[in-house]
C-alpha cells in the first residue's frame, strides 16, 4: 500500500519528527511504500493569493473558489500544488501529522489545504442538484482511500475529556476528520494523539511509540470512523439535514453526524 | 472604544472586504477608533518557524513554547509580531473577519494567531499549580476586552444548523471562540456570520449590511457567550473537568462549557 504523510513540524529533532519516523519504519517493516511531503522542509506556501492562479487577469477580481476551479479545469495550477495533488491521486492512504496548536493545526497544514485542495478535485465534484449535492461527505474524488491524523498536544488527556476544558478531542478534530478527510471520500480511521508532550520523557516516550506501531501495523483493518454519507439516505436534500432516529440516543453536536454504533453490524 | 480588526482576504474587492468597510464605517460613527490589520496586504508571515526566534542559537533545538516564552520574556520577538502584540493591548475589542475555509480560518489568520499568541502574553500567565491552571479561560492578559468574529461561509444557513452535514456553526466556531478568544481572556460576543455567499446579490448584500451595521451599534452592550471560567469554581483542578450541572439539561461536546440560561441572571 502506498502512504503519504504531510508532516507539518519546524523542528527536525522534534518529538513529531521522532513519532514520524517510527510510523515510516514500522509501515516499511509491513511492507507498505511511505512518501513525506515535510512542509517546513519543503518550504511550502501558506497562503492561498494571486500567485496560485497564473491564468488570473491582473485586473481580473480573485475569487478563490472560481479561480481555483479554472485553474484545476485548465491545468494551470502551480506546480507545487500539483504536485501534492499527484501524491493523493498516489496514496492509498493519507497521514496528516502536526502538533495541535490553539486547539487547530498549525497554519502551515491548513495552506496546505487551503493550496491543495483544489475546485473540481476535493470539493465542487459530481452533481450539484436538488437531490444531489455534490460528491462529498463519503464519496469523491478520494473514496476508498483511508486517512487518519497523527497528533500531539501538549494538555492532559482528560482536559480533552467528555467535560474536560479544552472540549472533547474528537469534537476538536472533527472540523478536520469530517470536513477535511471525510468530505472528498476518505475513509477516516481514529485518530492517534499522544497528550502531555510537554513532559515526555523517554519511559512515556516509549509507551506512545509502541502504541503508534500498532496503529501502523493495523493501519489497512483498523474500523474507520462510521460517518453518516450525504447523498446516501441520512440527510434530507437540499436542506442537508441529518435525519431522525440515526444518531447514538441523546447524541447532539458533531456526534450526531456518526451512525449509532447498533447500526453499524 | 479602540477597535482592532485582523483581516484574512486576498482580494480588496471581495464580499468580505465590502463587509469590512461597513463594519468600520458604522464604528466610526459611534465615535469608535478602528485599526485594521489586513494580513494579505501586510504581507504577514504564517508560519512558526526559527526567524521567529533571533536569540535562539543556531544549533538550539526548536521548541516553539518555550523559545516563545524566552523571545517574549527577552524582549526579542520580531518587529511584526511585537506590532500586533501592541495592537492587542491598544485595543478595547478585536475582531477577526475572514472567510470559512475547509470550516476554519484560513492559513494567513492561523498563522497570526500561531505567532502573534506569545508565550508569557496569551499562554503561559499566571500561576500554575494544582489549584490553578494560569490565568486562562476567562483570565488572563486580554481580560476585560471584547472580542467577536465575522464570517463568511458559502454555504446553506441550514447547512451549519443542529442537524447540518457540516456541523453547527456554534461548534465549528467553538475552537476559536473559546480556544483563542476566551483563552487569554476576551469576553467573546456571538459571531456574525453571512451565509450562502456564493450566490450574493444586491438585496442579500443589503441585509447582511444592515444586519452587520447593527451589531457594529451594539457592541459595546451585547452580552457575551457565557463560558464557564476555569479559576472561578466551574471546574475541577487539575484535572479540567466541568463539574456537574452546570451545564444546560441535555447539554454535551462543545455545548457544556456555557452556563445554563438560568444560571445567567
Amino acid at each position: 500500500m502506498n502512504v503519504l504523510i504531510v508532516f507539518a513540524h519546524p523542528e527536525p529533532r522534534s518529538l513529531n519528527a521522532s513519532l514520524r519516523d517510527i510510523a515510516i519504519e514500522e509501515l516499511e517493516a509491513q511492507g507498505h511504500t511511505v512518501q513525506v511531503s515535510d512542509l517546513y522542509a519543503m518550504g511550502w506556501t501558506s497562503e492561498v493569493d494571486r500567485p496560485d492562479f497564473p491564468a488570473l487577469g491582473a485586473d481580473d477580481r480573485l475569487m478563490p473558489a472560481g479561480a481555483s476551479r479554472d485553474a484545476f479545469k485548465g491545468g494551470t495550477l502551480t506546480e507545487d500544488v500539483k504536485a501534492e495533488i499527484d501524491k493523493l491521486l498516489w496514496a492509498d492512504t493519507l497521514i496528516l501529522q502536526f502538533p495541535l496548536w490553539w486547539y487547530a493545526m498549525p497554519a502551515i497544514l491548513k495552506g496546505w489545504v487551503d493550496r491543495v485542495y483544489a475546485y473540481g478535485f476535493a470539493y465542487g465534484v459530481g452533481e450539484h442538484s436538488d437531490k444531489r449535492w455534490g460528491d462529498r461527505f463519503g464519496e469523491g474524488r478520494l473514496a476508498g482511500k483511508r486517512a487518519m491524523l497523527i497528533v500531539t498536544a501538549g494538555g492532559w488527556e482528560e482536559h480533552y475529556s467528555a467535560r474536560g476544558v479544552n472540549g472533547p478531542i474528537d469534537d476538536l478534530l472533527f472540523p478536520i476528520n469530517h470536513g477535511i478527510l471525510y468530505y472528498p471520500g476518505y475513509d477516516v480511521l481514529p485518530p492517534f494523539v499522544a497528550y502531555s508532550t510537554d513532559r515526555f520523557n523517554e519511559a512515556r516516550f516509549a509507551v506512545a511509540a509502541e502504541e503508534l506501531r500498532q496503529r501502523m501495523r493495523t493501519i489497512e483493518t483498523t474500523a474507520p470512523i462510521p460517518y453518516c454519507q450525504q447523498n446516501g439516505g441520512d440527510y434530507l436534500i437540499p436542506t442537508m439535514k441529518l435525519k431522525p432516529g440515526l444518531e447514538a440516543p441523546g447524541a447532539s453536536g458533531f456526534a450526531l453526524h456518526q451512525l449509532a454504533p447498533q447500526a453499524e453490524g
